[in-house]
């Protein structure tokens, strides 16, 4: 391996991707002979900061690192320096996943307190993916989010815009530029700049120019005609380096003079809905493409003030969610079993409370549109209204259903989202969605808590 | 490979996670015979949100993706698939860098304009590392700094608590949770719950267990019994699941009962800084570890409420840098050798305009403390006061330093980080630190601003 620390998560490694107390809390269950089945239950308590709805994304990787999970001879090495016992390593190295998880399908909109994932399993199998299927369902959910929040102002206010990840240089880390790319996919973008998730996801990719392009011959001219000399109708070039307008018309005289009908122009810096007029004054016949510092506020304000585009190129605003940079995925315990029976579980943690028990997660329509869901427990799913959105994916450690594709993923997100209703999908302030919890989980969980209030009084 | 899109960038992968445009670029330099020696500088506009510093983080992993870069039969594959011209593929399989790097030392506080990496190569080499470096040194140092924040908090009003990054499954994918944990070490952390960040940099790991655990139980008591049965004095245990000083007392019985003193107990909800006076009332012998919602912020609240601990856990606040999660960094084409010299460029496109040319970073101090640095270009270097920060580590391809290790780096941005003066270092409207631009750069950058002006007018 020529880059030890670089690209560093090869299978070799990805099982070490976990936090410490994971393991200790395993092999602790193990030789303490308390390997009760457990059901966790991922979901987060609220929604991010200015958010009406979030899309579930990240369940394909989630999945992988379940099934594909493997301690190989480097992880092991690894482990018996931090003096894990040798029993314990033999059963990481023969580790295999038996359990059930069932999910909610990726693309779907989701809300507080539903689950996205529940894995019930021996608990020293279920507690281990907890650190990875937080990081990758999480992250993914938060893109997805975001990116459906631009295409959504599009689907509303726009023309169809083209919308372009350009983010992977800001993205936290390489596997989220890859992730990234693949969660706007699922949101509604139509590719990234990023070739290493084109290989990996088959997600389209595009590409116009630096500034260095330009600043690297004396003249802008120059590197105008370089380029459309390589690459022809397939240029678009970039027109900010020195005048936004100069620049159109310097690449409206090259396309003229090669008698070619360029791919677009781009515009990277200052006011871009009036710079974009004043383009399409000079050169009519070309594409508009927008970045630098696009969001979904930002494609608003575009539109707002009359901007022509073809597409936006967002970058950071999308790879970080700087608006709102985190879900604050939880995978908790709801059940566990004692004397052979599941028992419903939860924390009375000050301002952390979980409902207890497997769920069920419904959802209502009218008219076509959204009205609402509720959370109940998993066994009284079929006396609950709605639509059943948790789907058994594995069990006994097998995959029984195949996953959709991406491009069906990414069809099915874009017609759900649009039958969520319009007040919940406003960027700002957003009407929150009804997620009721039912009758029979709010008696569960007064019940459970008065036994375990009762239980800490003695 | 049994994991193909969770650990997905392996060596092999590793070269596509670059920019489209990049490789368009390249191919267009490399076609067209226009390839200029270039040099680049990594630098930011402007310190992130309510930062008055930077500490540098990242080279070692930015220097890694440079000299490793392999383009193997896989990376050849899609790009074959993208259309690029055989002719240009084969110059990519024998890809090597030839070039000259220089750079910050990682560890050293950094302002807005200074490099933190410059590449000087045939600028079909320089162009390709764009996307990758940008990547890693702006994430890594984004954490850096937001660790330093945190220790600076504790170094000025703290008693040396323990900084342990808890951040790994709120970190944006896998790749920013190892990232995360080196680079929080760097900023003054001392370990981090990500083993592989363990097994990859020697970070040290630390665990304690989760409310999973305790829930497991149907009694708390058992829980603590079991664990300490396992784990002895090593044992952490979690006090909060019901309530937290009830769980204090448990805590303290068992330990009695066992005739343990217990590493600590942890605090995870609720008023963290009342709870642990309470929790220090009713057992005083034992350690308090405070994880939840700990940021800079979070813990400067701490002790201003006269709060008792042992060690800080922060977790999405430190890996995302929530209150402002990116660095803008960006990789400028800021000389291009013309007619056999290299003459400085720069856009003038609004709002980001660059300085021209390669770079002189020079720090005076007075008294031990920082006084103010100067960004000119490289020939003034000798001449400008102060010391320069930018060391030269690659020369014609080759590794010219060793770098240091780990430790040394943290060491270091520790020693430095207190010769900033502290009106510089406050977690909130800190003072801005002079950053001069020397009077031959502002000279340099008015003349190729008229010169350019004066050609766009043409």
């Amino acid at each position: 391996m020529s880059q030890p620390s670089f690209g560093y998560l090869t299978p070799e490694t990805l099982p070490l991707f976990t936090d410490l107390y994971e393991l200790r809390m395993l092999q602790a269950y193990r030789n303490q002979g308390h390997d009760p089945t457990a059901t966790f239950s991922l979901f987060t308590r609220e929604l991010p900061a200015n958010r009406g709805y979030m899309i579930a994304a990240g369940l394909e990787q989630a999945l992988h690192y379940v099934e594909g999970l493997e301690f190989g001879d480097r992880a092991i090495e690894y482990l018996t320096e931090l003096e894990f016992d040798p029993a314990f390593l033999d059963y990481l190295e023969s580790f295999e996943f038996t359990g059930e998880i069932r999910a909610l399908p990726e693309g779907t909109p989701v809300f507080e307190n539903e689950p996205l994932l529940e894995v019930t399993a021996p608990i020293s199998q279920a507690q281990l993916f907890e650190t990875a299927v937080i990081n990758q369902i999480g992250f993914q959910t938060l893109i997805a989010t975001k990116a459906a929040r631009m295409r959504d102002v599009i689907d509303r206010e726009g023309d169809g815009q083209r919308l372009v990840d350009f983010g992977s240089r800001r993205s936290h880390g390489t596997d989220a530029g890859i992730k990234a790319a693949r969660a706007a996919y699922v949101g509604g973008f139509d590719g990234t700049s990023n070739v290493a998730a084109g290989e990996a996801f088959d997600v389209p990719v595009f590409g116009t120019m630096a500034h260095s392009w330009v600043q690297s011959f004396e003249h802008e001219r120059d590197s105008f005609e370089t380029f459309v000399d390589e690459y022809g109708e397939d240029s678009v070039l970039l027109i900010d380096t020195y005048d936004t307008v100069a620049g159109a018309e310097t690449a409206k005289a090259v396309a003229e003079e090669n008698d070619v009908d360029l791919r677009g122009v781009r515009l990277d810096s200052g006011d871009l809905p009036a710079l974009s007029k004043a383009v399409d004054e000079v050169f009519p016949e070309v594409d508009e493409f927008i970045s630098s510092g696009i969001d979904e506020y930002a494609i608003r304000e575009f539109f707002d003030r009359d901007g022509i585009a073809a597409g936006f190129g967002p970058g950071t605003a999308l790879v970080t969610s700087t608006d709102s940079p985190k879900v604050e995925g939880v995978y908790k315990l709801v059940a566990v079993e004692r004397d052979g029976e599941m028992q419903p579980t939860m924390k009375l943690s000050k301002g952390k409370v979980t409902y207890p028990g497997a769920k069920s997660v419904r959802r209502t329509t009218e008219g076509g549109e959204y009205a609402g869901d509720v959370v109940g427990l998993r066994e009284e799913s079929d006396d609950l209204p709605g639509e059943e959105l948790l789907e058994t994916v594995v069990e006994d450690g097998e995959r029984v259903v195949d996953l959709p594709d991406l491009e069906t993923i990414r069809e099915r997100a874009a017609d759900l989202r649009r039958r969520l209703p319009v007040e919940h999908r406003r960027i700002e302030d957003p009407e929150p969605y009804e997620v009721r919890i039912s009758d029979a989980l709010e008696a569960e969980t007064e019940g459970l808590r008065r036994t375990l209030e009762e239980r800490m009084d003695v």
